[in-house]
């Protein structure tokens, strides 16, 4: 068989850059934990009626069926492309035995069937966390949910630099108040133009509201201005002030972004921005909305979104409200692992190897590594009884720090400085940062 | 929209049973890891051609397509069906970058078109360990990779009452050996016709050996003779010896089942038996091989099989033997879990309940929460200024065993017992055994 070549839009990662993936979805883990959300896996697959239901989206499913299906098994099934639509159905079909406000965090693989295109990924890791309500949920979960996902990115900037993030936020009940306030009714249109002001310049955007939806040239331009707001602190209150629109729902707006903006900066300080241009295009949004761009890399796009949604599912006698903030965590880290952006101590898990005097004295080795292992100390037994050259190679190759010699009783080498010392097998301990492969920013 | 209704075959947990099975999960990815394997994730879809080659599995492959494929992407895509494929197709896709012999493990979803039927998963979780080589492999490794995977089960019997194992091992060498020193020439045909044995019975099965391959009565019987063998210690090395048969692939295989046997009474004492009968019907087995049944849950079939094989893959240059042992988690748990065997101390990580006292003390609650995670202990402000009657409920509905009042010099009531004393939030630390939720064998 040839060499395989790689499929466009399915990325896999070398065991070096696993160990990479695998830190960030360890430190996510941890961070959604500490905050009590339980993880949820939920299938691959959804039936295609729940998956088309966002219309725009339909394009993009990848369906699913049987090679050889029979005549019985026609169920249309697709792979799902987001970890949204399938939390929705989870909830429904599992209310009875969950508890409310029900707090979930989801690390799984989505599928999308994008046109194969430098940088569209086809598969990808999705990291959510959501928390929904049974009738109700109270505002301040509004700014929890972005809290946490800004912690675990500042946990991450922190252990192995990936570059700090600003996440740009905006309330929908503010933007829709504000046109509101001016008099117009499809606030929704005015949004999903305005979303466009980021591209298209602030005269074009103008000319749209007007030639598209008939607003005049003022509420066009007032409209604009709000968009063109931002500040790293409340400073916006006043600039929206200053544009003369009031508004019950626009007061709800504002009151919830500073409380965001101010809770925000008190605990991850520097990380958000209030941003009135940030609109979210998906017309479930109904409080908060956030989006996040990686200092320096704001060509990735938003690496993690989300926001308050008054209905994520309703089953004729309850609605579920909830709030919910995604990391495309393929997305964030497969460029900046192309990039080199990252080092790994080591290509492997393994902390020493057990070097073997001959294939009779293998069992002895054995021993020690179990010893070794018994206390949380990564071996791997030499695979052959070659020169203690070879043997040293073989962990220099993979970047294995310790290699051991003799019985439990024996000598251990620290290959990079080469020092050699006597040492115990049922107590000796590498270093703390040695134990485990380290990942770090590249010098 | 009406309650959704389970899709038959993809099983799915709720959050209790998702921490039985993320503890497995953990306890897995230590041990591998203690062994320095290496994790790989790898697509979850291969091209058809690929899936298609073992034939027989054919039929059950889900196939993958773009709801709206146009001309230029007829990719013929289907969901792997396993973990050896696609680390056959990885291994030849990143040879040169990996270092060999390469020991990898991979824990991922699998897909399997079956006829929907009770007890048939269509979606599930495997987890694989192998050592591939290129060229070569030493038979150590064959010892090597059963005994990693029996010391994970070992821990989980251990930590959370799995129920033990014994794990059912042969060796190809010795059967075909013995087949050969018989003077028969299709050892692989007398291997799948004694595979049998089993479920038809001895005379059955000397009966079929004589009508389909023309063996003469006391050839056959001597065949099934072979396959009746089975001992905890190296007992089947006479009762092969007094069958009168010898040849130098015989004596190999009995010398490493000997092997094998010894060490794994060694490491694992009481966990693995030499049982004669075992053949794994697929034809890439080459030496070692293994089933694994849960001691008293026979009727489930081996939870954990596996084998040596002299050929993954070739790419004309080189070939990559291997070995390998691979554990159905899905296939494991659920049932247990079904059937109550698990039980879990709460439903979700949280530790301690932060309660409010009015929404706008909310803040020093926050403050309370922060000083606890900072210490690895995992909280949730409670989500309402309820009375404290009803955010201790709040608590108790999830068994989360601890409620914090007021400040970060404050007080800590282990609902439980009632037991409330003062705390400081940047000292307070939950006994042990309450950190984290633990899964424990039901009483």
């Amino acid at each position: 068989m040839a060499r395989p070549k790689p499929l466009s839009g399915f990325p896999e990662f070398l065991p070096r850059e696993r160990l990479i993936e695998l830190e960030v979805l360890d430190t996510l883990r941890e961070t959604f934990e500490l905050h009590g959300f339980s993880n949820v896996e939920t299938r691959a697959v959804e039936p295609l009626s729940q998956l088309s239901r966002k219309g725009d989206i339909t394009k993009e499913v990848y369906t699913v069926s049987r090679l050889h299906a029979d005549e019985h098994d026609k169920s249309e099934l697709g792979l799902h492309f987001d970890l949204t639509v399938p939390l929705a159905r989870w909830v429904l079909e599992h209310a009875g035995h969950l508890e409310f406000p029900f707090r979930r965090y989801q690390i799984q693989k989505v599928w999308r069937g994008e046109r194969p295109q430098e940088g569209r990924y086809r598969e990808f890791t999705q990291a959510d966390i959501d928390i929904v309500g049974r009738g109700e949920l109270a505002a301040h979960h509004d700014i929890e949910a972005p809290l946490v996902m800004l912690e675990a990115l500042e946990k991450l900037h922190d252990r192995i630099g990936l570059p700090p993030v600003l996440m740009h936020v905006n309330n929908r009940k503010l933007s829709e108040g504000f046109y509101r306030g001016l008099g117009v009714e499809d606030t929704l249109s005015v949004l999903q133009i305005v979303d466009k002001y980021d591209k298209i310049g602030a005269d074009a955007t103008v000319e749209l509201l007007g030639s598209e939806l008939g607003l005049d040239t003022d509420t066009a331009r007032r409209c604009v201005a709000l968009a063109s707001i931002h500040s790293l602190d409340t400073g916006f209150v006043d600039q929206v002030r200053a544009l003369g629109v009031s508004d019950p729902l626009l007061d709800e707006g504002l009151s919830e972004l500073v409380t965001l903006i101010e809770e925000a900066n008190r605990r991850v300080p520097g990380r958000i921005i209030a941003d009135l241009s940030i609109a979210r295009g998906l017309d479930y949004y109904t409080g908060a909305v956030y989006e996040t761009q990686l200092v320096g890399h704001e060509s990735m796009g938003s690496i993690s979104s989300g926001g308050r949604y008054d209905s994520l599912a309703s089953d004729g006698k309850s609605t579920y409200p909830g709030v919910g903030i995604s990391l495309g965590v393929t997305r964030l880290i497969a460029p900046l692992i192309a990039a080199g952006e990252f080092s790994v101590t080591r290509s492997v898990p393994t902390c020493v190897v057990v070097a073997v005097d001959s294939e009779e004295t293998r069992e002895t080795a054995m021993d020690v590594a179990a010893a070794l292992r018994a206390r949380g100390v990564s071996c791997e037994v030499a695979p052959k009884a070659d020169k203690y050259g070879k043997q040293i190679r073989y962990a220099d190759r993979r970047g294995i720090p310790y290699v051991w010699f003799g019985g439990p009783i024996g000598e251990v080498k620290d290959i990079r400085s080469g020092d050699q010392q006597p040492a115990d097998a049922n107590i000796w301990m590498p270093s703390r940062d040695d134990l485990r492969p380290g990942v770090h920013a590249a010098e």
